[in-house]
């Protein structure tokens, strides 16, 4: 499929949907699956949500009463944000009549795909999917879709934010999406423990390379003090990064297996991906990943190391 | 004035500028007054910024070349974002020709005034003075003025915000402001001692009535540990209402002289300017503050009294 008005056509043709999100869902994929629920719904069609186990008590506030009961037989089944068949809800098994997906990487996994990867969020070229099906975006609708517009591109702060990322905002703000209400759920809210991790990060982290380089170790010992959940450790690898005068950082995280989870950002130079590489990770230039089999010290040694070796 | 188009040609009709900004300068005070410069200047203009002694290096980023030199004699003094003349830059004195401003409380002290407290920022307004001017906003231009815009409403996560904040948004990032860059400046770069704070902060928060409300007290002796300045205090009460299940939030300042300043944010119930009404303070339902002679220890005991009288 080539645009928003060949999948509007393809749902309009169909009854019976099943919506498929991915798993460790966030803001867009379940913003995504209520908007789309809703829309066919509003058109008069029989449409739920597959019942996503993980999804969090955050997001459950825009789908709680939009999931599928036990025993639903769906006609079509159609995939939201859903990158990957590795990616699809625990519990899913089967083959997506339709994905409407922004991820480059979709490798077509769906019987049809509407894939569009110039977009910020997924929820964008939903909200163009309704449009085309001539749906009236009501105010529920509206706040769904402004949840999956804002959460990928982190409210509009992160560099995948486009112009046309703040035009469908502005639509969707006119269209009566209660974006005070939003935006401090999603992000202006955390929980006890995600503060206390933060405290804890921010009372330890040590600098190198003049202030260039900023390290940052979370051990299994600080996890359980904070009582950290997984959900908690969301945009950890960005804390680092906060500090001034810091171009590149290094978050290592303590696995319970004893290995060390390593997620480098970058602004580009020194590169990432070069320095991950090195311990067999990889990633992009301002953001890779890798695992080591070594103690936290041991690891941050080895990669201030390396570091220091690929800056340019 | 009534409109963008009564303050371009006013501007239009005459030469030689000095631009106003306020004390403790933020980023919309400082991008309009760089962008009303480098405009005026596009149309073969004499204007300078006033050296506002107070403006930080974050923001120097947009007008270190275009500070008064010594001895600049304007013929016209224009204040952006300028809400009282107890908020002048330090050290000006004078009646500026024209104001232009966003605060609802502004009183009028300039000889003309263009008041629109519609908008979420100044720079909302500047951006439509420049277009009635006929300037052509180049990239520098529109980075200034995105700063300004995004800075009072939070980087669109605030109450304020409105959809035509984010169209304004969406057409600077056209226009070519380096957006990414922006952000990462203005809102995801902290001090040291900021995050030494916050990390104090988010490790001592207390809740009272089943967490409905956190109360953080902020010690001489924290502030000297974390070695922060007045700077660093920026955004410092809202940190205790990101706590989830948190609806009112106290937080509590030990001054230099012995004084307890307390902010009080509320989602509205409790009324947080009745609560601080009873110390002798004010503001708003949502955002309200007053200051105690007491000890930290005190003033929370009396607060968290009168927060629990009050609660509907």
């Amino acid at each position: 499929m080539k645009t928003a008005s060949d999948a509007a056509a393809w749902l309009l043709e169909r009854n019976g949907y099943l919506i498929l999100t991915h798993r460790n869902p966030d803001g867009d994929t379940v913003g995504c699956a209520a908007a789309l629920c809703l829309g066919l719904r509003a058109l008069g069609k029989t449409a739920w949500l597959y019942p996503n186990p993980q999804i969090t008590d955050r997001y459950l506030t825009f789908c709680s009463e939009l999931i599928a009961p036990e025993g639903f037989a769906p006609a079509y089944t159609v995939a939201v944000d859903v990158p990957d068949v590795r990616m699809f809800a625990l519990g899913y098994e089967g083959t997506p009549d339709l994905a409407i997906d922004h991820h480059a990487s979709n490798p077509g996994y769906a019987a049809q795909t509407l894939l569009t990867p110039e977009r910020a969020a997924c929820g964008e070229t939903i909200f163009a999917v309704l449009k085309a099906m001539g749906v009236r975006i009501d105010p529920e609708m509206a706040g769904a879709l402004y949840a999956a517009v804002s959460t990928d591109c982190g409210c509009f702060q992160y560099r995948n934010t486009t112009a046309d990322t703040l035009r469908a905002a502005a639509e969707l703000m006119d269209l009566g999406a209660d974006t005070a209400f939003l935006n401090k759920l999603l992000f202006r809210t955390s929980t006890r423990a995600k503060l206390a991790l933060e405290g804890m990060v921010y009372s330890t982290m040590r600098q190198y390379l003049d202030g260039r380089l900023n390290v940052v170790s979370v051990s299994l010992d600080m996890l359980r003090k904070a009582q950290a959940k997984e959900d908690d450790l969301e945009d950890l690898a960005a804390l680092a990064g906060k500090l001034e005068g810091v171009e590149a950082s290094l978050t290592l995280r303590e696995m319970p297996d004893g290995k060390v989870k390593v997620s480098m950002r970058s602004n580009g130079n020194p590169n990432a991906t070069e320095v991950c590489r090195l311990f067999g990770g990889g990633g992009h230039p301002m953001a890779s990943g890798c695992t080591m089999d070594c103690s936290l010290e041991e690891a941050e040694r080895r990669l201030v190391t390396a570091v220091t070796a690929v800056w340019k």
